[in-house]
Parts: C-alpha cells; structure tokens; sequence
C-alpha cells in the first residue's frame, strides 16, 4: 500500500488501532463540528498563485523563538502514544529530531520527561503543562522539563474540564493497566486512572491570566500559551508577557462549535501584529493546509492526529514519513505558488472563498 | 445502552413509540423545512470562547419573572404526554419539580390540571392557552389555573388553524379512545375527539391583540405570549402589556419556512431592549446551544420533544435524566467559553458564520 | 394511497405516465439546473409570519386583468395533455371552469381551441401563442381563440428555438400517432411531427419586440409576454404596451441555468413598478410557494408540471384535487402569516435567507 | 448508445479506456478540488437571457490574434495523445481543421510536429512549450514549430515541478514502451522516461519573466502565455509583450486549491483592459460555459480533457463529434440568450449568484 497523502496514514491507523485507542485519537467533543471544521476552513482558502518566479533553488526552513527547523511544522502535545505505538514518546522524540523539527511533549506522557530526553539527546523540545490542582506537582515538572533542556513551557489554557466527547464515554475509555501518566504517577496518593489515566478533576479549574506570572516566576523558559481563539485573549497573552501563542481549539476536544483554527488565526495575528509569535495547530492534513496557515500568519504549525497516524503506521518510521511527505507538499506547493524560501510567503497568496 | 446526548434519547422514543405517537411528536409542518431549521440554524453560530478565566465555581441558576430555576432551561408545553408515558403529564409535573425548573402545561394535557398540581405541590409551572370559540371554556381554564397556583399564563399566538403535518393525515391521527383533553372535556356538548383530541375548528381565529385585555380582565398572572418571530409583533407585545415573550415556531409545526427561532431570537431582543422577558423554543438539543441562546439574549428556553422523548424513555425519571444531561452539557459549555455564572454570558461569546 | 402533497401526484404520475411521457412533461434543458433551481429558491426566502390578526373569515379571491378567480393559482400552457389523459386538454379546462381559475391554452394542445371551448363554456381561458414562420397560421389561431372568448393572448418568447432536453433526445421523443397539434394540423403541407409534434424549425426564430405591434394590429385581446427573466425586457415589454407579464423560464426546459422565476420576480416586479400586472410560472409545490410569490409582487401563479400531474392521476378531478390541495394550503399558509385577504399580502411578509 | 451531451463521451471513456490511461487524464493535483471547482463554478453563474432579439441567422465564428475560427472552442495542449487513440496528435490536428478551430500541440506529444503538420496542412496551430533545463533543446523546438507553420507560441507558466497527482504515484504511470515524447526523444542522453515521459527534473524551474524576452529573441511567432490567475501577474504579461494570456491551472493539476479559472478570468479580463487576448482553459462542459467565459471577457476557450474523450471515443471522428456538439450548443444557449452573434455576447449575459 502506497502511503501517498496523510489520509493514507489515517486509514491505516483506523484500520489496525484497536477501536478505543482509534476513537480515543480520532475524538472530538459533542458533535464533533469543530473538529470536522479544522479540516474543512482550508478548504474555503483559495490561492492566488504567482508564475514565473525562479523557484529553482527552494529554502523551506523557519525559525521559532530563535531556533532553525528544517520546515515550520512541528509536532502538537498529544497523550498517551504508547497506546499509538509501543515505544510512546520515545519513538516521537526520535522522529523529530530526525526531522529537525519541534516536539513538544505533553504532560500526559506515557513516557517520562527523562525517558523523552534520553532517547533523542539535542533535540529541540517544548514541554505541554496543564496546571493541576497539586500546584507543587505541576512547579516540579517545570522545573524537570527545564533541567532536562526542554526549550520552551506551552501552557494550556483551554481545559478548566474535560470536553465531552461521546465515544470515549461509550468506551468507557481508560487507560490500559500497563500505561500510566508516568510524568506524574508519584504525585496522587491514590493512583486513581478514571479519567483520561489520572484522578478525576485533578486540573485546576481556578487558573487565571495571574498564573502566567507564578509560571514566570517558576521558569526561565519562554512561555507559550495554547488554546486562544480570540483577539480579546491574543491582547490579553501579549500584555502577560507570553513569548509565542498556540491558536488551538483542542482538535475539537472541548468546546464544539468554536471557530476552525485557520480561521481564528486572521483575528489574532491581526491582534498580535507580530508583537509575539503565532502557531496554530487543528486540521493540517497536506502541505498545502501549512502554506496558508503561514500566508496568514502563522510562524510554524503543530500537527497531532497525523503524527499520531504515523505513529501507528510504523513507529518513529513512520511519523518521520508522516513529517517528509508533508515536508515534499509543502515544498512542492510553495514553488507552485512562486516562493522559493519561507520570508516570501504572505496574505496576498490567498483569498478566502465566499462559499 | 449508554444515553450520552439527546440523539440517544431521541433514537430510544423512535424505536420503541408506536408510530403514530413517533410521528405526531416528531411532524412538522408541509416539508419539516422549519422543523429541521431550528435545529441547523445552532450550527451557524460559533462561539468566541474566552480562556484563564476562573471556572473553578459554576452557578448556573437564573430567575424568570423573579423566580429562580436551577438552570436556564424549561419545559416547552406539548399535548398529550400519555402518547409517551402511562402517567403523562403527571410525570412531567414531577421531573420538572424534582429538577427545580418550570414546566409550562399545555391546554391539551391529557391530565387535568388538578391531577398536574397535586403530583408535584408547589413546583414552578405556567400555564399554556389556547382561546377557543368557546370563550367561557377559555376563561374557565385560566381561573383554574390561578386558583391552583399556576405562576404564569402562556398564550400560544401561532394557531388560529392548525398547521398542516402530512404525517399525521397520512396516519389518520388522533387520540387514542382512552385519552381526552381532559382539561376540556366538559365543554363541548359532543366530544368529537377528530381533530388533535378536540372537535374540529374549536381554536378561535379571530383573536387579536385586543385578546390581551381580555386575558388581562381575567386573570392576575404575569402574561407570556408565545410563538413571536418579528420585532414588529416583539414590539406589539410590549406595548400590550405582556410580562413575556417566547421566540417560537411552534416546533416548525404551524407555517412551514419562517425563520428558525434562534434566528429571530436576535431580531426580537433587539427590539425589546429588555423591556420584557424573552424566552425561546425550538431546536435545543445541546448544552450548548442554550448557552448560545442565552448569548443571544434570551433569559431561558424550553425544549418539547427532548422532555418527550425523556418520558418516552423512563417516565418522570428519564425526564429528569434528559435536564439533567443538559444541565451537565450547559455547565460544561459555559466553563469551556469562560464564563462560572449566567451573568457573565453576553453576545460577545458568539459570532454568526457566514456559511 | 393519500394525496397529501402535490409530491404524492408527481410519484403517482411517474409511476403510472409511460417512461417517455413522464421524460417529456419533466424535462429540462441540459443539466436541468434551471428546473431544479425553480423548486430550490423558494426554500431561501422565508417568511416573517405576523400573530394575532383576525383571520376568522380568510377571503383567497384575486382578480387579474379585471377578471376575478377563485385564488390566484392558474393553469400554466403546456402541450400534448393528451399524453397525460386521454381527455387532453377537454378535461383541464372543464377543471380550470369548476375551480374558478384561468386556464391558458397552449398553441400545442392536443384538442382543438373550440373543442377546449364547447368542454367548459364560459371558463376563463387565455391562448397562449407561438409565432411560427407560417404567419397566417399564427394569425388564424389569434383570431380563433379571439371569436372563441379567450380573454388573454399569452405570447411565448423564449422559444426562438427548442431548447436541448436530453432524455427526449435519448428517448427520440415524439407525439404518438393517434395525437396531433390539432390547432395547426392543416397549416402545413407535409405533416412531419417530428420535433415535438410538428415539423423541425417551424417556429420563427426572428420575431422581436416589433411583433408586438403586429399583434396588436391582429386583435383586441390583451397581451400578455410570457419568458421574461430581466428588467431590461419588463421595461420593453411595458413599453411595446403588452398588457401583462409572465415571469417564466419555461419551467427550465430553454436556456439552462437562468435565474429561478421567483428570484427574477423580483427584479421584474421592480421594474414595471406597477404598470403591468405581472406573474410567475415555475418551481410552484406548495400554497405556501404561492404566498411567497405573491409577496414579491405577482398578481397571479401558474402551474404547469403540478396540473399535468393531476391530470395524470384523474384527468379533470385529478386536476381539481391538485388545484383544492393548493387552495387550502394557500389559505392555510395566509392565515398563519397572519392575512385575511389577499391585499394584506407585502413585501414585508418575507426575507431572504442569506444561505 | 447516443452521445447526446460531453458527459456522455466521459462516460465511455472511462468505460474503454485503461484504467491507468484514464487515470492521468482525470487526475487533479491532491486532492482535485480545483479540478472540480473548474467544472462547479459555472453552476454559480447565472445567465440574464434577453427575449425577442432576432437570432434567425446565428453567426458563432471568431477571431484569435486576427485568424478566423469556426467557434471560440479550441483544443488545449495535453500530452500523450496516443494514451487516447493510436494516432494521437496526428488525429487531434485533423479533427480540429476539419472544425476549423485552433489544436495548441503540447511538447508532450506522442507525434512529432513534423507529423502532426503533415496529418493536416494548413490548420491553425500554436504550439506548447515546455522550457527545459536544456535550453537548446527548448530554442530548437520553438524554432521547428515556426518553420513548420505554427501561428502561435504558448509558453506554460505554472510547471516548474510537476504537481501532485496521487493516482499516478498508486499507478506508478509512465508511458507505454510503444510510446515517446517524441518532440524531445534526441535531446536526452539517457532516455529514461520516469517522470511522465521524461526524465526526471527536466524541467527548468527558474524561468521568470525575463525569459519571455529570450523567447522573443527566437521566434516572431506571437506569444501566449498559459498559466496565469491573478491581475498581478496579468499586469506583468502585458507589461512583458505577450500577445495573449490563457487563464488556466492546468486543469487543477498542478497547485490544488487554486481558484477556478473562470472566477480567475474576471480578475484577469480587469486588469488586462483589452490590451492582449485572454483566454480559458478548465471546466467547459457544455455550450452555455463557453458562452459564460465570453460574456465574461474570454476571447474564446480551449477543451483538454474532453478532447481526449473524443479521441478515446472514435479518433479524429470521435473529437469531431465532440467540437460539433459544443457548436451545437453553443450556438444554442447563445440564441436563447438572445445574441445572434459573438460580438453580442457581453458582460450584462451574466450574473454571479450569491450561493
């Protein structure tokens, strides 16, 4: 079987995950709108491509807060990828340096920060925090992260609660008893794994802008916030002194019926005018979906169901083969649209559609 | 089966209603265009949600005409809750106290007022009123109602004829020989139950806003006046004296392809400009959607055939199990879009999509 | 079986009509977009329903040019009704009397004018007229239907050839041989029937606005041009004198993708500003489709494929079913967008839905 | 089987043709959204057909760059004609002067110039250019094209790599062992066909704007350029001394998600001012979208994958079948609109719907 586009990938891992880890992955809150509309905003970009540019000599790399990657998609916080792939985050971690791209790893690893960092040493790495109840546990693995070289904190912002989705409901989903939320298995007295594999309502719904500035006093990492989808919000994180912003709805795991990610971008890359960096992860399915994200703004996008496809196609392999055909689209569709090197994207290369 | 969403609850009463109580809860007018719109319409209305905002205390309560309820959202008044439940509106009566909300009972309730009072003392409940020809049967009822503590007086404005449901012609509906219009079944000197459970051409179609005095003369009850979609009717209301609106198409069941009522909701808060409450009805199916409902200004909702298929379900229990989920659902959706209480929604949180 | 809706008559008449009449009476030209479209913008405009308004005593009557009818539905031309009953066109106007309406005869009937006449003494009829290159053919015809009481000469301009309709063309459709374009069947020499039942290129591809004038030098009748789809011809059509104006795309079966009638309507209606009467063929299913119309400013419906139907079902009771069906619902739709008569009906009454 | 309309021809193409054959006719870049918007975009067109203009006697010919041809339909350049018909281009150039229209032969045929210009002497024929990294090979068949006759020099503009075409990457696609690039066979050391025929990367990818002049310096042939979708780069054609421009994204397979090319026309006819003729290519299904991108500005339009159907139906006669239709309808849709001639056809023949 030709893995020829990244739906090649998606129905491979549909095919061979079992059906909870599938439906695990593949979810979206309520309805699923959002998540359907991350894919589907592309769709209503048109291009306005450019012809007769000396496209011959192509430079795809980027720079995010300072540091080269080899193109500007990097990998979004996911959890749980032991249960794409036996070697979990390692395997991730490995990929990505592979590729020379981003990683960043969430807090809900089945493997530990440690375990990451021992497996692909160099690599460039966020850490993904949520900020729990247990304010100590939540300081302890910032603190881990930054000793282990972990270059920048992402913070998100966008799950007070869990999202509802149904399937993992009607799974009854948990994690599988030889898994574990290993950054933060020592931190509950009751290892209780009811809820996405940690005690239920453990994320500390009384978070506010405030606790940027204990996380600053906490770190001397950058600080990325994730989950904003407004200008008001984008106004609100510059003022907090953030480094970069995540324009991110979860992959539609939270609230449904917010706005597609591509489509929320144009609000805060208006709102940021290039005070901070922006990324935006949700919906990227082909190398194209990358080159509008940055024609409106984005610096760099983060991917997390297809690398997570990859994952299960065939470990680091196959999400390094997730990463390099999105890298050859990319590539492919900025010489089609006439740029030759990232600076020469931006908003005149696209359009939005009125249907 | 686990009932997650109101779908699981609707796909329950499909399956196990005879047909011709299925088809009566679920007609719309001539092509359902209406029907279906009320439901589509909550899918062009995206949320702008807010993030870091402290969510770690929800208060969903609310007040209509001063009363407070447990969460914005009501029951719609619908005939004939025996087609859907042995103890009919009797178990309506009783979820609806049990849950702390208001339940609106409809002249053509297959229990008698009396019988509704006494299942569940001292619960919040209006009473729906359609004007027949025969006025002094009308006066009759809404006396009753206030002698029995009813706190409201809903008079339902969209039927001078009953709409057109093909279903229901092609099913030969009426009520089975064990049910009555109780309420009425005194005053018509031949009960010929031929059309919807009462003789044919009995709703008076001459009524007009002058009827409001009349209602007035009649009664000490606050006055809500039901199935509004204009602002030029939004506006009338108002100057009648009403204490109430309530944004309805009757279900889509009266005059096919006018707006869906989330759509007019915007029109008709607009003109009332708070002067009176505004409620709605009609396509509620989510928690989400009353929280976008609310945003839009209405002060609470009320859902029908989601309360009927819940005492399809179970009874007064499965009632109760449907406010509950949306409860949970509504809860959930306000802290996902930053909001801890029903104050702080406002129309910020949402924008229309242009699609 | 229930004839709920006029769809029941359209599945009874594709069930039992042979394959290759059905094919001609539902025809369009190319990919029928146009056809379709007809039917589809009526789901975009939506009313603004009204409450509270006397509706006791709903008068549907209209007149047009001077005439009254019994609800401003008629019977639109179209050829060959004895495809659909043996009757023909003796049966629709028997239908058209006992309804009180306005038949329009078609130049291709398949019963002569004075057999259509002797069927329905006294009916209100108007003779709709191709020009052909015989124009004394053409010109017996206006005078027959003149000395025989027609009130109204219906020119058809839209037909300067036939337009492309494949399945005819895969059917190699043509008029049985017991059939004949009875009103022309002497005005040629050699009768070829092979184009839609006469010889190929027989009508005259150069009349233009003059031929009004020659129209005029041939009867008393009042003119009315049937095919207008812009303002640019209305305002010609108000200035060569025509007495009224029949918004039509010939149910779609000419140039494919045109303007839908009703959305042409509109731009007409403002046009003539009231100098002419003005009506509308095409796309007409429902009472509620009639409503709309006449919102927008026609005087008058016609129906063409619905009468076909109803002829199809019963011949001239069928067509009395399909013409009762419409009437109630028309009276059904005014009622509860709250109008006693037809002058109450306005512009206000609808919208356009922006999807 | 009557071949009554082009999706007729499609059809039995797709039935005879080899599935691999077939696939890189169809084929569209990722995800063919653009291919298919070609084709829907006209649907959003909406014809304002005028009434009672004589058109008695149709005159459908035009003109391009000063040379008569039959109807503004010619043949685009596309490769691989033998893929169709085992005479390839030899048949496409016969078919095409016997309709006396325009065939722009690709590079990429599988005849020689020499044996396309003998197969039908003194046809109107441009021809396509590839640049080529080998330049002489380039320069020399622009050179042989103006010796044997060609009228015109088409330079596409929009592949400096080819783009994304999954069917032919799951096909493996190259040509057949019995087939050659022929124009090209000598001017590669190695023949290895990999890439579509060629080998692979041969292609100059840094061609700009300055090469218009190069090419120029060849050849007093006028020169088109193919490949343009935005005013900008219309501007900088004109700017250059092209003769002429053809809209078009190479039938969506090079830069998916592109605009259609008949919305890009508008842009284009715009900023062009009349200055150069623009042409079309993309889409054209029936005669009505021709006469669609001539209201809106094209000088006349050219058919790629509906050529080859005609081929892959009967050769030069199944192409003629194919032209001859398009006349047909063209001829058609012009009269129903009411023009009787070519230079009738404007801008006020269309409007763009909303939806």
């Amino acid at each position: 079987m030709a893995m020829v586009c990244l739906s090649d990938f998606e129905a491979y891992a549909k095919k061979y995950l079992p059906k909870i880890a599938w439906d695990y992955f593949a979810a979206g809150a309520d309805d699923c709108n959002t998540r359907d509309e991350n894919v589907l905003a592309y769709k209503r970009i048109h291009f306005r491509p450019r012809i007769l540019r000396d496209v011959s000599i192509m430079d795809i790399r980027t720079k995010i807060l300072g540091t080269e990657i080899s193109f500007p998609v990097g990998i979004a916080p996911t959890g749980f990828h032991q249960l794409a792939w036996p070697d979990g985050e390692k395997s991730t971690a490995r990929a990505a340096k592979a590729m020379n791209t981003c990683y960043i790893a969430s807090t809900y690893s089945t493997c530990t920060l440690e375990e990451i960092s021992a497996a692909a040493p160099g690599g460039l790495r966020w850490f993904q925090l949520y900020i729990h109840r247990n304010r100590a546990a939540s300081q302890k693995l910032v603190q881990r992260a930054e000793a282990l070289g972990f270059q920048g904190l992402v913070l998100t912002a966008d799950v007070p609660y869990t999202g509802k989705r149904r399937n993992d409901i009607r799974n009854g989903f948990c994690l599988p008893p030889h898994m574990k939320v290993k950054n933060l298995e020592r931190d509950f007295e009751v290892y209780d794994r009811s809820e996405y594999g940690l005690p239920p309502n453990s994320l500390d719904p009384s978070i506010t802008w405030n606790d940027i500035y204990w996380l600053r006093s906490l770190t001397h990492l950058p600080i990325i916030i994730k989950g904003i989808l407004t200008k008001e919000d984008a106004e609100l994180a510059v003022r907090h002194g953030v480094q970069g912003i995540i324009v991110s709805n979860h992959g539609g795991r939270q609230l449904d019926e917010g706005p597609a990610t591509v489509d929320a971008l144009v609000e805060v890359v208006e709102a940021v005018q290039g005070r901070v960096e922006v990324y935006l992860d949700g919906g990227i399915r082909k190398g194209s979906d990358v080159l509008k994200a940055l024609a409106l703004g984005a610096k760099c996008v983060f991917i997390g169901r297809p690398a997570l496809w990859g994952l299960a196609y065939k470990g680091e392999e196959g999400l390094q083969d997730v990463l390099r055909l999105l890298q050859d689209e990319f590539r492919l569709s900025m010489a089609l649209a006439g740029c030759a090197s990232v600076p020469e994207i931006g908003r005149h290369l696209v359009q939005f559609s009125k249907l």
